[in-house]
């Protein structure tokens, strides 16, 4: 078994099946692609184990409290880690994480999005570590997303060849 | 006459002269920049044949319909590959599309955000086929858009040397 | 001296201390981080020589006029060249600025973000020149930036190694 896997074994953490998309959506584009040394990560939105988009939805602030976005944000850790095994084969082949763009659906006046991208940082950094895990980020407030799901979370990767 | 340009003219595909700004306006940045074998594309708006910013404006869902939204990615592509082969004199050295980030400017309760961009991406699939022109995405929705413009799009390709 | 700090000195430039963060707040993230020949950038708000927030804040075209907001986008540009600094040692090293997103917090109607995010440009230019200083970007309306900064600047830069 690999140093990620048995790392997300002793954490506890099960990667979920790859994204349901609802009916009649189409998405010409891959979760993640590699061009060089780096993988490029689409926007992903948190999903449950089966695959299907998690619950709540809508904006932080109103429809989503702050402590149910950290949890929806780290959901989406755990889908992107999915998709960039089906890439990799091996999530060791990740020598560092570049930068992440954290964007959380925001309700007028809700300006903690750092606290609810945290749980997607808390988590990297729980399974990769300092070195690897490190990563630069922003952590902003849109005004909708796709599907009205409350986080997204797109971001680079740096892998050996 | 080279590989993409071939394409575009089997597609119909004619690029925009380059963007005409608004009277008074001063944007002190290059449309796209080269560093090493990264290109990278700033936010990108709609423009017609002649260099003008294309109309409708205003939000998705409210001002302007989702099909023309849809439209105006189109344009967009267009737009940014008539930047880059200013920038690069020939399409073909693209080798890889890496990523873009699509930005919708969107009216309250519209997330539909992805089909919008999908006028993007379909255009850089059809003229540089699916392994040039495969690329992650994030399909989101900003509060408000430079000058009122319906979509902006920025991203990144990687060239040969 | 280096060539940039003495080149900061003739401008009058003086780099302000890191940020304080407000009480509570944990950020468990690097400002800046080096992958190969790239430095990524975690979006920075501005700050005060010590460190402290920068007023005013809120909206754009509400609570905080376009010149003010033009101001704070040159205080971001001072806030991440201190945070390279800390990272790089020397600011001589950075060889190209490779791109920015600019995130204006902003009001209902307001879509001037280009010239606020000029405040930042012009500085960069000032400091690096045309040839390394040049950047893309895109400047763009945020629905809520955290801590209800008036502006938050992300970016990515090219180094020698």
């Amino acid at each position: 078994m690999s140093r990620i896997d048995t790392r997300l074994a002793e954490l506890g953490l099960v990667l979920p099946e790859p994204l349901k998309l609802p009916p009649g959506v189409t998405l010409p584009f891959p979760w993640v692609s590699t061009r060089g040394n780096r993988v490029y990560i689409s926007g992903h939105g948190p999903v449950d184990a089966d695959g299907s988009l998690s619950e709540p939805r809508g904006k932080v602030g109103a429809d989503v409290t702050p402590e149910q976005a950290k949890e929806l944000a780290g959901k989406v850790a755990l889908t992107i880690l999915s998709s960039l095994r089906d890439e990799l084969g091996d999530l060791d082949r990740i020598t560092g994480w570049c930068k992440i763009l954290g964007m959380v659906n925001s309700a007028p006046g809700f300006n903690n999005q750092p606290e609810v991208i945290n749980g997607f940082t808390d988590i990297i950094l729980d399974v990769f570590g300092p070195e690897v895990g490190r990563h630069t980020r922003s952590a902003v407030g849109l005004a909708e997303l796709p599907f009205d799901i409350a986080v997204e979370i797109e971001g680079e990767v740096e892998i050996s060849l």
